[in-house]
């Protein structure tokens, strides 16, 4: 009985033999590390605001939702959540699900289905990905930002109904998906456009509103956005946003929606009370920015090949899946902490450090930062 | 632009005209309805320990873990709540997602792929179903709790590797899958067994370690065992328990793993702290059986039709989904919630009320329940 799990053994010494062994590595609370790595890039998941506002949610709703959302697990601060990231991102609706990932799920699937063709970029999220195997959809995937072959894709399905699905910020390279050149094409042919805007929100657009809005496509009633609230919004969960009869379609069909546990009462409450963080302080959105260009200026006039970003994300080119874990492993043991994105994390096999702006990096931490990748790149 | 979606409108109507809509409910969090709908088996959820825990958590290490579990999302907390699972339930390992979906989409994928043969009984949860679909293995459906037939489809398959797919506890009816069973069919078979124990953690065997406990499965070397920490234990997420090199695998493979943020601090540190309490009050677990068995014993001298409980879930036929709907409805407005589950949440068709038992409930709430629930019963 020992035997059927022999095939893990051989499977883990192919990883090993390839360069990309994986392991966890637990960080203390008070960590030193300059902080690179993560996607709290406003800087909020330990804001004294945030993590206060979700202290004192557990303490009066309790530490779980207790059921799915159609039985308990809907408290009025879900609703309250909604209510105000749809006003913020200018949609009629928005549904809040227990992450990023279920977020995508239940759009992709629920919006799709048999008699529905999916067109994807290549380098969309592993999430969205899934969401198209699960759709049972004819799913066509195109190059990466290549409007015209998605224009061909759309034209010549085979299904009265159609999606398009992208990233608006790619989450490996951070580049920008042409989002009101797609909208467009999806228009011309007929077809919903679903937008992954994770690494948007809260960086792009006017006070952080995103990428969508960005694009001049607030409230579209052809588009949908899904969202993260684990990223900018410094919480846990995902949302979904769109027109009022798509998130009333998801409520009674997205069965990542229907058959998981509610988002638990912290959850809500951080991503609330970050949201009107953002609001107040709108300059944290322009800021984030502003570091990640600055950080990929410098790291390109040190030689090294960098990604122009669009939003927080940066990233640095390794020649092998192994010099990228020695390099981020030689920042790390230097005191900072920079993201190694490896197969098959990367859509093109290309192995990557990857570097995350956030809004309370300092000139200090920028110049140190630089100084230790630089020092640290392969030779 | 507008019509994209127009197809969203007939399908509402189509649900309204077969009393399939659903819609949801915010609840204050000082509601003094009787709550028998919701999953907190244990009464946790609003445990001053376990959202004490929880609040603490979040002033310590944010409201968010940052990032992924294999960039910055795996804190210490993390670590800890796996080894405590781990040796709570009696595994080598365990792995921590941020849902029980999460959990069971990652086991079931990772775990099998195009040179595996699942095989799963007919009313596992939608989780475990969407893992299927997207496993890329040659799925087999047999009938609900067929040993016979699982032997049958295991021994014919036509790949040499090969999963039996269950859940211990059937979500809807609350029946017992025969564990034991199955996992001696699976060892004749060379087939190892994924058993998803949301509802037996807490609950079912010694101090509440579970289903596979209980059948004298802790620690085998072919068993996996998913949870979640959303129910018995009040909080939110999902694990994975199982051999050391199973949950290596799933750390490097497992897409709902990787591609996720990882579990907010405070859900962990709730799931931690609900652990220990039920450690030193193990009586909670062997309560929640007698009420649910108090509960349909009542509801079965009433006349209705009524499951045989196995675990804390009783549900109760109705003759439609309207009529269900108004008989939950009734039992709501005379101040007891249950649970109402129509298609496509019940595997046979057949709408019922699930009511649960927790810990917590006294003889006077069980005479509330019974009184409300038999006088708004259909005639």
């Amino acid at each position: 009985m020992e035997q059927v799990f022999d095939w893990l053994d051989a499977h883990a010494d192919d990883r090993r033999r390839a360069g990309l062994s994986r392991q966890l590595r637990p960080r203390g609370y008070d960590s030193d590390l300059l902080d690179l790595a993560g996607n709290d890039y406003l800087g909020l998941a330990r804001d004294k605001r945030v993590a206060g506002a979700a202290a004192a949610a557990t303490l009066r709703w309790g530490a779980g939702a207790t059921g799915s959302r159609l039985v308990t697990g809907t408290t009025e601060l879900h609703s309250e959540l909604e209510f105000e990231l749809a006003r913020f991102c200018g949609t009629q609706s928005a549904l809040v699900f227990s992450s990023g990932f279920a977020a995508n799920l239940g759009a992709v699937t629920a919006l799709s289905g048999k008699n529905c063709s999916i067109v994807t970029d290549s380098a969309i999220h592993a999430s969205l990905i899934d969401g198209c195997r699960l759709s049972r959809a004819e799913v066509a995937v195109v190059g990466h930002s290549d409007p015209a072959a998605a224009g061909r894709a759309l034209s010549t399905r085979r299904t009265e109904r159609a999606i398009y699905v992208t990233d608006s910020v790619f989450s490996v390279d951070g580049d920008l998906a042409p989002l009101a050149e797609l909208a467009q094409l999806c228009r011309e042919n007929k077809a919903a456009l679903i937008v992954d805007d994770a690494h948007g929100l809260g960086v792009l657009g006017e006070g952080g509103r995103g990428a969508v809005p960005a694009a001049g496509l607030a409230g579209a009633p052809d588009v949908v956005t899904t969202v993260t609230l684990s990223k900018a919004l410094g919480a846990q969960g995902g949302a979904v946003l769109g027109p009022r009869r798509v998130i009333k379609h998801l409520v009674e069909n997205a069965r990542s929606f229907i058959f998981d546990t509610g988002l638990a009462p912290s959850s809500v409450a951080a991503a609330l009370s970050a949201l009107n963080v953002l609001k107040e302080e709108p300059d944290r959105a322009t800021r984030v920015l502003e570091v990640a260009q600055t950080l990929a200026e410098r790291l390109k006039a040190a030689g090294l090949s960098v990604s122009d970003p669009a939003a927080a994300v940066v990233s640095v080119r390794a020649p092998s899946p192994d010099a990228a874990l020695a390099w981020s492993n030689d920042c790390r043991a230097a005191g900072v902490w920079v993201g190694c994105f490896r197969p098959p994390s990367v859509p093109d096999s290309i192995s990557r450090l990857r570097l995350t702006a956030r809004a309370d990096l300092t000139e200090g931490d920028i110049d140190r930062a630089v100084d230790v990748i630089t020092r640290c790149a392969p030779r």
